[in-house]
């Protein structure tokens, strides 16, 4: 869904290059933080706030005589310090892929709710991310990593929110749950599927539609393309102009000449690592499309403010295309400048999810998660988008899925499970998404039914909501978050006459 | 829930005492089948109707990587012959635990409806039951076993509707879901889990209250009694005295007065021998008090007419409390009159269901249910009961579990996983119960809204009103049918606007 750990995968790909000889390769014009305009930074730091704990969950809640027949220790973080004790609220974060400390740091409009409204706050890791490894270093292996399902997370956040209540003294205290993009599913999964337990939910950025396979596999990348495009369609002529160079180049075999355009730490040798190269180019602008925010922030890696603006900027002021293209794909994976040239088999894994699965460990359980339950075969055709022609069929997920982890994927699985579409029984769950984020028009745009609301932020990214204020914020956002305030606190207010 | 194979396990005793030499034992006075009376038979014989089929079903649902990565053969039977092909609703039935040819022998409603409503007729068999081993004579053993779980089996119907409509050209026909007692539960389940596959819920004598454990565990015996107490208050009596003479006996160690007094094949020998006669005696009337029908039936066995009535009569008419207490259990064991002596042990198992869990191999897989996510810790006391006091703990639930499966109950899960009493966001079900049945009071008695719609039929026994018009039926059965098709008849004409 996202290659939310890209940032510590350049980490950890620095550390090791310390220690490792440089590859020989020409320097190339890095893109610097001095670029960044609108220099606002957003990045609390809630360690202060919250404290870390360990709930002993179960591990298998679906088999009573599985291997996993035991518990886990799943982390969450926790704070009561706006909570009006047995009362309040109970604020709660569905974790989604990756380390949940990541999340609470960049969904501070939680923070600032739980404030308003006396709420106790809680961040759930999502099991095998982040602290909450089943099977610690062996929770990839096979069969181990068969307990990383949709159906086993969300029992382990309802199982979790049951005992807390009970042990926090909170048993009367309503429930909402909150998450953006994988987070925003399940939070949508977690009202539908418990509403004994939750009152209502507020999915940001949750594209439940496309990832069950309904809709147009086109529609990503076409609306990563106009996000570049409504800058200035000269951009996205840029772009693709710059792709085409690349694959005149490629068709001559002139692998030399792409080495030297684009910074390659290693020269290409084969159509394989073309195909990588244009992965990785392609995810950059992924990034950017998703991570559009007005201010520079900390999140799947560091981001300028506006980075679609300052990628434009980039790509329009160029002498040439492809250096043009390579200094622009620098913003997402050499913000700090310490590259000398692009390892692309590092900085970027080709995986289950055409959006990208990130790197480490939790790469591995996205990529599992797109093998099996979330469907996610986006194409890009250079026809509705500005990138090369790169399909990625239901047989090519099969294959790739089969191969890598021994699984069949079912398709068709997710809408089954949870409804698709069909959610004329759903209620009190807000649809929030932005028009500048990719995967808006994969959830629900449209107001259902006086309890599903569908919200939009026109100058909005990827859950930009779900942040903390910020002085550079739009108003559509400010408008937004009102809005999600008032709807939350009456649901509050009507869960207290109807206790669960 | 039921001894329900009980009789194929009689059965398979008799024909067991064919071959090996009866035990040396007195004649006991037979309930003979000419003591019936009334005697208005029902048992449809639907294999004329009915094609036998099989789906390939996922084993796994919940694991991509488990021992379950594959299909298994899951028994269907079905008709078209009333469907308005294309048209018509689906009429589902959430086969629960037994071979599904006795569930549709016994549902003769469904059939009625159907031909009235012009739908498509499916009952559906559920995993580990009848001819739907995944494993085949397997299934029982550890961890093969493991894939016995209420989930499972719900997404099995959710996949084989979705399939099938698919199949048979019927993707926009309204799915209704029909079950009687555990199969009333699974289409409650159905209609709150996949209320985008199912559009409505007949649930007949469904305990989705105590069998979660919520409400009084000594309800069930209660009410038992309250059956033969309401015949008349000196029947319960007479079962209470019969029950103390016993007692009395196996204080002073009488044991064999014990077995010439109960017919008993073999001496006991021991207070386990004691316990097990008193499991023996309280089961047949469990299965009387549950059967109550108004004419004599064919399932779970063989029951006479009015088997309270009847009971009642032979406990009042006796000359000694106890060999009519002997003779009253005939009814249930011995209706052929061809046991010369009880043998206590093979006649009734004791299990992790205190109301029964028959013989053979549907009873391992219901001891199983009962023993993971199932609770029914119900205790006689003989306070509020006329039974003698046979607590059931959780204690004692979770150590026969652990002993008998290696598994350990998790109290509370059904009711966070399937909402216990928590049904406000619930709609489309009816949930119809019968005051003669020990099982209502642990279901819903009273509407919860204009949508969830409890009925009650004062003269019904379990499940009544799921069976064929019968000319002795009691009026309540037949409003509470004719209020079923009409609402059922709702429900269809409303989702055919909201087509799914």
């Amino acid at each position: 869904m996202a290659t939310l750990w890209l940032f510590l995968g350049l980490t950890l790909l620095f550390l090791r290059g310390k220690t490792e000889a440089r590859p020989v390769c020409m320097r190339f014009t890095v893109f610097k933080k001095e670029n960044y305009s609108n220099e606002i930074t957003s990045h609390r730091d809630l360690s202060l706030d919250f404290k870390e704990k360990y709930f002993k969950q179960i591990l298998d809640h679906f088999n009573y005589n599985s291997l996993g027949n035991g518990t886990y220790d799943q982390r969450y973080l926790i704070t009561d310090k706006y909570w009006k004790k047995g009362y309040g609220p109970i604020f709660f974060y569905t974790g989604n892929e990756g380390d949940i400390s990541e999340f609470a740091r960049n969904s501070g409009f939680m923070v600032e709710l739980a404030a308003a409204q006396g709420a106790l706050l809680i961040f759930a890791e999502h099991r095998y991310y982040g602290k909450s490894l089943p099977f610690g270093k062996n929770s990839f292996k096979i069969p181990e990593v068969g307990l990383l399902t949709v159906e086993q997370a969300l029992a382990d956040y309802a199982v979790m929110i049951t005992e807390l209540k009970e042990e926090l003294g909170g048993q009367t205290c309503p429930v909402i749950v909150f998450g953006g993009s994988y987070g925003g599913m399940l939070s949508v999964y977690m009202r539908i599927r418990y509403p004994n337990i939750v009152a209502g939910a507020l999915a940001a950025s949750a594209p439940i539609l496309s990832t069950a396979g309904l809709g147009d596999p086109r529609q990503f990348f076409q609306d990563v393309t106009a996000d570049f495009e409504k800058f200035n369609p000269a951009c996205r002529n840029a772009v693709q102009g710059a792709f085409q160079k690349l694959n005149t180049l490629a068709q001559q075999k002139d692998y030399i000449r792409i080495q030297s355009a684009f910074s390659l730490c290693k020269t290409p040798s084969s159509p394989k690592d073309i195909h990588q190269l244009n992965g990785f180019l392609r995810n950059a602008f992924t990034m950017m499309a998703m991570l559009d925010y007005p201010y520079s922030t900390h999140f799947m890696g560091s981001m300028p403010a506006f980075p679609v603006k300052v990628a434009c900027e980039i790509m329009l002021n160029g002498t040439d295309l492809m250096s043009a293209l390579r200094d622009t794909v620098g913003i997402v994976y050499n913000n700090t400048g310490e590259l000398t040239c692009y390892d692309l088999y590092s900085l970027y894994v080709e995986c289950a999810d055409p959006t990208g699965c990130g790197l480490g460990f939790n790469s591995y359980a996205w990529d599992y998660q797109a093998c099996t339950e979330i469907e996610m075969c986006f194409e890009s055709n250079n026809v509705t988008d500005m990138f090369p022609a790169m399909p990625f069929t239901e047989q090519q997920r099969e294959q790739y899925c089969s191969n890598r982890w021994g699984v069949v994927p079912r398709p068709g699985w997710l809408k089954t499970q949870f409804w698709g579409n069909d959610l004329s029984t759903a209620s009190n769950i807000i649809f929030s998404n932005g028009d500048l984020d990719p995967w808006a028009n994969g959830g629900i745009r449209k107001s259902l039914s006086p309890s599903l609301i569908a919200i939009t932020i026109p100058e909005g990214a990827h859950h930009l909501d779900l942040r903390e204020s910020n002085p550079a914020d739009p108003e559509s956002v400010i408008v937004a978050r009102k809005k999600e305030a008032e709807i939350i606190a009456q649901w509050v207010k009507t869960a207290r006459k109807e206790p669960f």
